[in-house]
């Protein structure tokens, strides 16, 4: 058998026992015949602990030293998980993410991985070992700086390692037991996803969906490899996340997708509204310039037709609330110069998006979905689109309800559907 | 100014406070003009913490993950420093130990530094930042794996680092004012030591002081580092612990040495005593052989001249209390084919020492320490000699009133004396 790369988050390695439970699977993992290699996170909360020290001794600790300090967690985490495996009769050897090859760009607390030369891991395996490595960090290669990757940085430490190494899938566990029609907390009646592509993983991960975040769909997507997400607490099957290689049957046949995935939601974002801008040529790009030069990422862009009368525009977009009051400082210094007349800041919307690779060949699922939230007595805000998701954004209040609408509209409750979205692991 | 190599031991780096006063510290040492290099130890009790979170998971945890674990608690200290340096508007860069180029031989949980390639932190110096490495610990340098240095390893560390990069000198952190003529606790006249030579620290380390360790004071003697052994908890000038070429004067003469350092007792060691040894030549060596087949270290040893009559001997010898169920299980594996007549353990033993440079040429110097330790109505064990030291072995319970007669015989209350011992540092 060949290669399966595992990861365990935080929250599956709380405690002593936690750890032991996990090396006990990894362990199962081997005896079955599989060379295995893990990505752990920190334990539990330890994260949070070492940024408490941290704000202890500097309230803007340099995001270098942030890195050297956070990249402790993991180190722990790892030697504790190899100590737990050789206590089962197995070798484990653990490796930090810079001994294991993770080499990323400069950008301390949010590098990229550029790439991934896992020589020490394949020696180690050769040698009959299990490999365990500390997600979420990486080296350098220009300046041989530890580095840590950011959000999600353990999921792509595991699809990294994955296609490196061509390992045959990578095992995603976490405190959930897959990826769900919707947020079960808000939709009871959710079903788990057996399979979804991940070009539909992607646009649920982009649209608020928690359980895999963006980068490690976007890898995984990118190098072909099947993940498998799925709970560390039971045995049961998850949600397997497929590319489009994959997503064909025994016969080499593409298999039959459902129309809708599922539904996602995201009550992370603000919208701004420029009021009356100047309808010329330009203005809209400045502005844009403007955000870019602040380092701000928009999500929903509308610009509505000017009235013909004052020949004056509304353009609003969404951007992460975090973002906000930047944003907001950004723009005041641009109204003098542009001569629009005011911004609306609503940090109290909320976004709802209904993906489905099969929305491609079924016209009227538009139409569907806005009846849907419709008939739940929710007001549209914005709109947005893309080949497989339909977005709109409303009040922050409405979520619950409209996705409650629009899950049942789409016949998510039943059997044949497939996939979204929940819990959320940080790193 | 010239470099300046500072080590901080974890009592100085119990929390957040204590972090920002070591920061202060060293930030008054650089805007003094010198280059600053620090070795940190793990912060506190955080390295026991570490060691319990480990016997969490397993009784014997392997050695390699085992110093994989233990190597973040420095990893953490030194990022906490070089942030609080930082916030005092200095620049500061941590480096781990294979970052700072501490290269070891390959003996987890206790390596040996055999080189230091100080690139990086050269660099560092010379961009003008300071350098925060950690302690205790190093990579190998045939297997690349982490290792750690074993007791001391820290104040092994700071004096390998100055060696390396030609420091003028280097400061060992503690929480005691410096090197004392004996224990306070024990003798509470006992007087701090301007200075004491390394050869006399040597044999102080060796005769149980614990406030540097005998590695970091060989490596110093054989490097030339002159080491001030101070608090961190105050101004006061500490122990100079001076290397041979640094005992002289202004005017280059060498410098009178008081006949007495100091008086240092130790009670971790356990006393094994071989009764009824046929006296044949090669009896006590495969005694000898059988115990450093199991790696263990013995101290004093002393055999008496065998009975006329029954041609048989006693042989006992000191070892580390630790060792001594292990000795006595190897030592009766031999009882057969030596044909000896009985093992007798006692840990219930202390070794009390003299110190001091002077006793070369001051003869009487046995006669005094052997007639006060009888004045204190203590029994004397063992006795055994070097050129600069004289060490006995009593009962635990007498100790205290050993020592204190000792240091009484010597005028080590008086203003002219010189030097030893107590508190102690794990690493």
């Amino acid at each position: 058998m060949g290669i399966v790369v595992q990861k365990y988050g935080g929250s599956s390695l709380a405690d002593a026992t936690a750890v032991k439970r996990v090396a006990a699977r990894i362990v199962e993992s081997r005896r079955a015949g599989h060379d295995v290699v893990v990505a752990v996170s920190a334990m539990g909360d330890s994260t949070d602990d070492l940024l408490e020290l941290a704000e202890g001794v500097s309230p803007e600790p340099p995001a270098r030293e942030l890195d050297m300090l956070l990249t402790a967690g993991e180190r722990i985490s790892m030697a504790l998980v190899a100590m737990a495996i050789s206590d089962l009769g197995c070798t484990a050897r653990s490796f930090t993410g810079s001994q294991a090859g993770v080499i990323t760009d400069s950008v301390h607390g949010k590098a990229k991985i550029i790439d991934v030369t896992p020589g020490r891991i394949s020696s180690a395996l050769a040698d009959g070992h299990i490999v365990i490595v500390a997600g979420f960090q990486g080296v350098s290669q220009d300046t041989k700086e530890i580095t840590t990757l950011g959000r999600g940085g353990t999921d792509t430490t595991a699809v990294a390692l994955a296609a490196a190494l061509g390992a045959d899938f990578c095992e995603i566990y976490t405190d959930v037991d897959g990826v769900f029609t919707a947020d079960p907390r808000i939709v009871p009646s959710a079903r788990k996803l057996d399979r979804v592509s991940s070009e539909e993983m992607l646009e649920l991960a982009a649209s608020g969906a928690k359980i895999l975040h963006l980068r490690c769909v976007e890898y995984a997507r990118r190098y072909d490899i099947p993940i498998h997400v799925r709970s560390s607490f039971s045995e049961l099957e998850g949600t397997w996340v497929l590319p489009a290689s994959a997503m064909v049957d025994d016969q080499g046949e593409a298999m039959e997708q459902a129309i809708i995935a599922g539904v996602a939601h995201d009550v992370s974002e603000a919208k701004i509204t420029v009021v009356g801008v100047p309808d010329k040529v330009g203005e809209a790009a400045r502005i844009f310039e403007k955000l870019a030069a602040a380092q701000i990422n928009l999500d929903m862009i509308v610009q509505n037709v000017s009235a013909a009368a004052t020949n004056l525009t509304d353009i609003s977009f969404t951007l992460p609330r975090t973002d906000g009051q930047t944003a907001m400082q950004a723009l005041a210094e641009l109204q003098a110069e542009i001569g629009f007349e005011s911004l609306v800041y609503d940090d109290k919307v909320g976004k709802i998006s209904l993906v489905g690779a099969g929305m491609r060949s079924h016209p009227g699922v538009s139409a569907k979905f806005f009846s849907a939230i419709a008939s739940a007595g929710v007001n549209i805000d914005m709109i947005s689109t893309s080949e497989i998701r339909i977005s709109v954004v409303v009040s922050e209040a409405d979520v619950d309800a409209a996705v409650g609408s629009v899950h049942t509209a789409f016949d998510l409750d039943a059997a044949e559907v497939e996939a979204v979205v929940y819990g959320g692991t940080g790193r």
